[in-house]
């Protein structure tokens, strides 16, 4: 049985002392991060390749055993991406919001680090190597606890990270991992409150339900994304298929893909049977409501079920729903949308303006692939998670998002009135 | 019985309507509170009237009556601050973060509201007019929950807020009040996830204790004050003393005065009895460490018992310590801070900078009293709480502590590479 009360406070005590090491010995953290991931690579594979073998054992289905191998290219972008974290500006002790109160009291807000993570997450082995970088490249420490599916390759991936730390002069305990596969295990330390600061669990809404439930720590929730695009009446066509196939087809099986296409009534005879060409070739198929049923006759369209327009589809299945005009598509997307990322395709500026003012989303486009929300295009550098609750983080948490702040109040012997 | 889940379908509803106002209107609503509250001064000192006659039958401690009696003057105070609040910047719609992709999407941070906010609190019915006033003034709907002793004085504050919102057109929902003294009702209020965004406890640490514990929605602690002054070897004593005596004094009962007074040993022999015989005189009693003990010699001072350097005093009590140098004061307070308002008396500049970079508290002072953590004083206008977690929203949560961004991307339609 592990001692998680001696994790807690091993992690608090690790990320006091990362809290206080300058931005180049972060940065360098990092860097040696990259380099024993690289110089180890072959005891990772290794290790991946039991996690496979017994994935087979256990018949999961391809989809989930391609998410959690990892391959020597695979590995290589983990290092690039890591070398890449090691070289964006470091966010620590950035001063802002300075000013001086009418008492002469010289005032800021000084950034810091959040804290403790608790990081819960589920196959991909990747979001070891991707969270522990974020975290040390901010000043962060992280407990983590991944899914028993990859447990071999993540407890390799730790070691990894946890000698680069000790060879920097850092405690190996600001990146700790969970690998006691117990259930309990997770409720425990969703309780830790006192040693844990926040909780991102990186999974499916049943995980993120699990952790809103049983945590008495602010969970950040998200990632779970049924997205839309609406096609006005005067959307350009041409160019609307291409960002729509983008959306849709880029890489299915992420959260910002694209769910539901609305497309307004007055081109939706002629556009939806192009739609339905352009995509289709690509191996999609669709779910229609009635009105697009009765505009389509092939038989990748099949009629939409009750469930179907608040279905994340992670697949190659795009829902279609054909509207009356830019109202009926918000309110479809207010009664439909996790809030992830919605956008609309039109010429029209107060049909943008409004749709940006209405749709109440983490991210919301005018005539761009909702494929766009995440913090490497951001200019965020990564992300840990895309929030989706109404928090002050919200959308992709890169770096700054992994920080907070300080008051820092400077005078000469100033006392209150 | 009370149906919350109307409730917060209501609040819902009312907060989608409130979040599309322009600033003029909800300027304007909060002016109407204020003229409403000012109108119906008569009615809502009649009810607080009877929560204190109430108050005095239960046998209440005359301080707890203090804190709930409003007097014409007390009122006088909430309009006056109302109409202030009004006056000041809208924080919604501003745009930040702006810039222009290699791709050329257009993106920016824009600021919206939270959303639902659920605040449940103790005795003082300013609280309610305080928080509902900024939480319209920043497009914010709230769910609010005030102790039973206040329940008349509470539903009449609410009523003059409702019908100011009604008047200037806006959902009464805006605003909602639960009545029922059922506890019962406040777990199932904290479960209320699908409704409310934030919840937003001001009282005791039970309450706040209570709250982590039942949400499954995230909770914004703090309001809880252990708070340090050290006062290095090297202070101007001399001007040391008044502002240690209105970091106690000014207004003990509140969470950002003094607790714990650590005085660096070469000087307590000298400083420690004038500290004794300045504060003592106006009513000060001291809880001294074995140290300090030695060194005093008055009736005021008694030994410090185990819990008492972990104790939020809320009255003229003052903790009294002797370290041996600027290490041990911050060791002293990593250990026993609640991480509130913490400050060091130095003219040395490294002792200064060591103690910001160190100490991990929401507010952190140089030479300059504990009062001062305070939203109002830190021109954030007002203050709905004082967040003392690691969360984005750290020490007073003002006007733009109350909101959040949502991401707006502008493209000719992009898709992503």
């Amino acid at each position: 049985m592990i001692d998680l009360d001696l994790i807690g406070k091993n992690s608090r005590k690790a990320f006091e002392r990362l809290s206080q090491t300058d931005g180049a010995a972060r940065k360098a953290a990092t860097f040696a991060i990259a380099a024993e991931l690289e110089a180890c690579a072959d005891e990772v594979l290794e290790a991946n390749q039991k996690d496979i073998e017994a994935a087979h054992f256990t018949g999961l289905t391809p989809s989930l055993i391609d998410r959690l191998t990892l391959n020597p290219q695979r590995l290589a972008g983990m290092v690039e991406d890591l070398r890449r974290l090691a070289e964006l500006p470091d966010p620590i002790g950035e001063r802002f919001d300075e000013r001086t109160l009418p008492n002469g009291l010289r005032l800021w807000r000084q950034r810091v680090p959040l804290g403790v993570l608790g990081v819960i997450y589920e196959s991909r082995p990747n979001v070891t190597i991707d969270v522990s970088g974020l975290a040390i490249k901010t000043g962060n420490a992280a407990i983590l606890r991944g899914g028993k599916e990859t447990i071999q390759s993540n407890l390799a991936l730790v070691k990894v990270i946890q000698t680069a730390l000790q060879r920097q002069g850092l405690p190996q305990e600001c990146i700790q991992f969970i690998s006691d596969p117990d259930r309990a295990i997770v409720e425990q330390m969703l309780r830790l409150n006192k040693y844990i600061d926040v909780i991102i669990p990186r999974g499916s809404n049943a995980l993120h339900n699990f952790c809103r439930e049983h945590a008495t720590i602010p969970v950040i929730t998200g990632g779970i994304g049924v997205c839309h695009l609406f096609v006005d009446s005067d959307a350009d066509l041409e160019k609307a298929l291409p960002l729509i196939h983008n959306a849709k087809t880029q890489r299915p099986s992420v959260c910002n893909s694209l769910d539901t296409l609305l497309v307004h009534k007055s081109i939706a005879p002629k556009f939806l049977p192009q739609v339905v060409q352009y995509l289709g070739s690509a191996g999609v198929t669709f779910k229609a409501d009635a009105q697009a049923s009765g505009l389509l006759d092939d038989a990748r369209v099949t009629p939409a079920g009750p469930d179907d327009f608040d279905t994340e589809w992670l697949s190659l299945m795009l829902g279609l729903k054909v509207v009356g005009d830019l109202d009926a598509a918000i309110e479809h997307i207010r009664l439909h949308s996790t809030h992830h990322s919605d956008g609309i395709l039109t010429e029209t500026a107060e049909h943008a303006d409004r749709f940006i003012r209405e749709v109440d989303s983490a991210a919301v486009y005018v005539n761009a692939s909702t494929r766009f929300t995440d913090g490497a295009q951001f200019g965020l550098g990564a992300e840990v998670a895309v929030s989706t609750q109404r928090l002050h983080a919200r959308g992709p948490m890169g770096l700054p998002e992994l920080t907070t702040y300080k008051w820092v109040g400077v005078g000469d012997y100033f006392s209150r009135k």
